[in-house]
């Protein structure tokens, strides 16, 4: 590919921040059309000027010539038919996580879009992040030695809307889901078990919605090693973002980004800045980085630095956790991916 | 009691400590008889002076007319009898973890303990360790509001002699044992359930000795709150001592104690000391400590600030976990309790 | 105003910068005139479009008719002839620092703005670093009460080329005005006296230049109160910019930006990350904020955040810290301003 | 020296920890006579045993036959006639810090010491604190090079009583001086000119009183380089006491010991534990050290690790500091001491 000429689809938060990267920092990629129910083409050139073409409908945006990417940053709910979609239009793909909640429509994606030969990302931001790329460096740079343990700290800063937490998939799939990718990515290893607690400590509401809001997940990697992840939806210190890495040779610890660098001594203590709170500035780079990444792919032919499989394999531990929280059970995925493979 | 008469057997590197806490710093505690089999009389006066009676056979001691407290430090194979010994003389006890490696044995000491009215405290010293004192103060006192998450890191910083696994009774019950009790101690909840993994990665020979050397443990508490513990036999870096405790209102966080507190920057970066290697410096303070507490309890007739049920709460986890790790399957700690009724 | 409509003279590394944040981030400024005489008006629109008229003379863009402020990015040797062309010209002016290595010179200027009632900012970025920005607000907001002291250390990561050196006005005036200006930001507090020693200790080449590379200065506040800054052309482990002001309630302290978050503990030690060691990565933010408080007070008529007396008051301490250098003493401000009123 | 007998002269705060670590700790050194005017044989007895023979005149203790060394923790008056008698008396000396609050004396005594060949410690006992002398230990390995600039903190956490500061003989030479000993200490250098700056910040009492309670010291080294040293009488959050040395190939800095290892995260920041505010818990690793070196240097005849001579150095910079405060400007060392030559 000369240029990347991208459909993005969804203005939504993900998606402004994609536009502007793109529109700002990349001079062989263009966004040409953009696609969005909830505007409409004056209020679209208001905003964002006149560089790229309006639909409301995404799959005029798909289907427009010039463009040979797409980027999906709809509601998770449409995210399986547009990468269908543009599959079957031979257009290269990056989507925002997950493929689609249910595993059985995943693994049809991701078999599909094999078949169709395009290429796909998803968008597990996370890797992105410099302060885990630089951990993830290290651990294949062997820093450590070999890896024998992996903790994972991953805490929002507080509650979303219960409506939210209805449509998000439940805890494992909208939340730990980026945990489980991250635990796979940092240790380079396959997940072959999980066992995972869930409970509601913040808000009955949480329940009632058949969610949960505390979790403790444990995964068995295929060497016999594990990782474990901690989740809660509230800390009221902030959105807590940790990983640390325990190996032969040493340990990496990942320490949050704090609003400043400040420290106050007085009477009473000696006081740091909390974490940033929000997860846009929080990972405001690693938004910028796998964007770069998706494009340069894509201008040089390289392999994907996140597969279409990476999302499949993060998503089967999600159910996997969840299957194993109401069995009480440890829960091997193998047992699930065969269970998959009969269904398709 | 007006003055503690205490009879000290064992006078290996834990028995030491403790005579050279309690003969220097505690106007109201003598050590007024020792036991070692492996020393004599003369040497024992040329190292430790005249003021305690010296006796190779520790019931000797244990039975001397003086003494009202007896303090045992000798292998934990001869705990067991030692303190029923101990218990039918009427004396209080302190006694270095555990009991005893089996189940049963601990149950009915604690048992038999519990019949003859005599105070007993096990030796959890790691409870008096001011930053974890203070991290359970801050707990008790609801600073960090509702615990919902506890991580425990305990990592020792170097693998023992093989001869030493071999006699240990194994990880959970050697080590991770401490970390058990810490567990229960600092969230103040009771343990229902076990879910260990554990695998050797340092040393085969500690698989030839039918050990592992790496585990990662969950605990359930009775709330469905958890608690995650990794350990290692080798932190390359040190003896890695860490806390974190997560709950509604905050976290606490103890951090290791470090060699000294020098920073050094360089061209290839900031560099700071290492955790402090061995675990008699490192819990230095705890050893006086809880001797402190243990003969304070005495001359004020105050509760044992760890029980003998404290005791038997963490042989049983750590039982638990060893079997769980065979089963591959989480324990539920009420199916071995019933089954320990059964057997005595 | 109602639209910022800015001349930017001079293309280097700083004025790239300049370019690049507004043209980007500011929809009420733009970017009309470029001048830059290493430039020709191909050369500019292929690397920057056409956005903006292009000239190799200053003069005409400062003339362009729809200009309505300056930005000097030019070498500090004509910073002078350029302030003055665009006051007379009566377009607002953002100058980089110093207005000039004269301080007869740099007082005549000031006076002269005043005259044609132009706002003048100085590009005293380092106040617009978020960290200093943060501990200036705890300091103006009283969380440390009043102030004591002020310890500011700032040192370079390397030393420049010695013919950098030679027109760079010295140490003082080109490196440390950053932190006599911050001191007296910091602080809120009028500097009345100086004392200073410096020396060479990193290259001889350094002394043949009739500069120094290493320093130490004392600022004595009207108050009575001090602040001393260490200054050094090296340090081995990146630019060292930090902060510490200490008060009658408490103290902060602003530690520096790392490369990354990641820990390393390995048998030689723990490893943090180096102080992000180029200039522009360091104050990356702070370049943004100042041009964003520069277009918000000329669009709202507010006060500039750095005056042209800042500036003066900056140089005014350079001068004085060289003399104090030179003479071996204290040098009094009073006196040297003094000299300044009769000399122009 | 088979075996170091002590005369240990006042038993004030100081003397209770030196008797009480050289009874417990040292099988070569014993304390056989105590003088202690506030005191009288009975109670002594009471409290410590029967080990010393107790006096109240300090000259008896000297004078005891079996005595071979003098410990001088008497209040600071007295020290110049007890180094005298014990000097004339040919006992080892071990004298708290100052020596004398003058000059003249001072230096008088470090002759007369050097006169009759009796070995002379002072008790700058900051020295033998586990984190400076790991500081100074790299230093001297040369692990950053050559040294070019130091930085001390030195902030105490509450004002001493009025009647105190009366008669200590001002901040410089009460405070300071420990300040000005460790300059010289960790970077090796011996001090030329100091300039100091003094003021009242927290109790105009302290002005009536004829001290100061804040100051700013520059200490110049014979090779041009420079110390600076902050002093405050009061840091709400406790006592300060840090260290940075920056060097050629790096920088060494000494953080403060804290209550604990506890963080505290909650909504309103990161909460770390004060700095130990207590000098005697602050620095009661340094008592010890430095009365173990003191006994070494005794048994093994080697150089005493402070000597008569490093007490003058730092009564010289203290009078020089005081002298430049009120004159205004830099003082020499070599002006002072040839004055002290001549009137001695």
């Amino acid at each position: 590919m000369e240029h990347v000429n991208i459909a993005l689809l969804g203005m939504g938060r993900i998606g402004k921040i994609h536009f502007k990267n793109i529109t700002q920092r990349f001079p062989r990629a263009s966004v040409v059309a953009v696609a969005d129910p909830q505007l409409d083409e004056a209020q679209f050139a208001s905003q964002y000027g006149q560089g790229a073409r309006f639909f409301r409908n995404p799959e005029e945006a798909i289907g427009h010539p010039q463009v040979n990417a797409v980027l999906i940053c709809t509601p998770t709910s449409s995210h399986a038919d547009l990468v269908e979609k543009a599959a079957t239009a031979g257009k290269a793909i990056f989507c925002e996580k997950p493929l689609d909640l249910s595993l059985e429509r995943t693994a049809a994606l991701v078999d599909r879009t094999g078949e169709t030969g395009v290429k796909l990302m998803l968008g597990f931001n996370r890797r992105f992040d410099p302060d885990f790329m630089q951990a993830r460096q290290s651990v294949a740079a062997g820093k450590i030695g070999e890896v024998h343990i992996v903790k994972i700290t991953s805490r929002d800063p507080g509650l979303p809307p219960i409506d939210y937490i209805k449509n998000s998939g439940g805890l494992f799939m909208d939340m730990a889901i980026h945990d489980f990718d991250m635990a796979r990515y940092i240790s380079g290893k396959k997940v072959v078990e999980v066992y995972a607690k869930g409970l509601v400590r913040h808000d009955p509401a949480v329940a009632d919605a058949g969610d949960i809001d505390t979790a403790l997940t444990t995964l068995v990697f295929e060497d016999g090693t594990c990782a474990v992840i901690d989740n809660s939806r509230k800390a009221v210190y902030g959105y807590d973002q940790r990983l640390e890495v325990f190996g032969s040779n040493g340990m990496i610890q990942v320490e949050n980004n704090q609003h400043h660098r400040n420290i106050i001594s007085d009477a009473a203590g000696i006081h740091h800045a909390l974490p940033l709170d929000f997860f846009m500035d929080r990972y405001e780079k690693s938004y910028l980085k796998e964007i770069e990444l998706f494009i340069d792919a894509l201008l040089h032919n390289k392999e994907m630095p996140v597969s279409g499989s990476d999302g499949l394999q993060a998503t089967l531990i999600a159910t996997a956790a969840k299957l194993s929280m109401q069995k009480g059970e440890p829960v091997k995925l193998a047992g699930i991916e065969a269970g998959i493979l009969e269904s398709i």
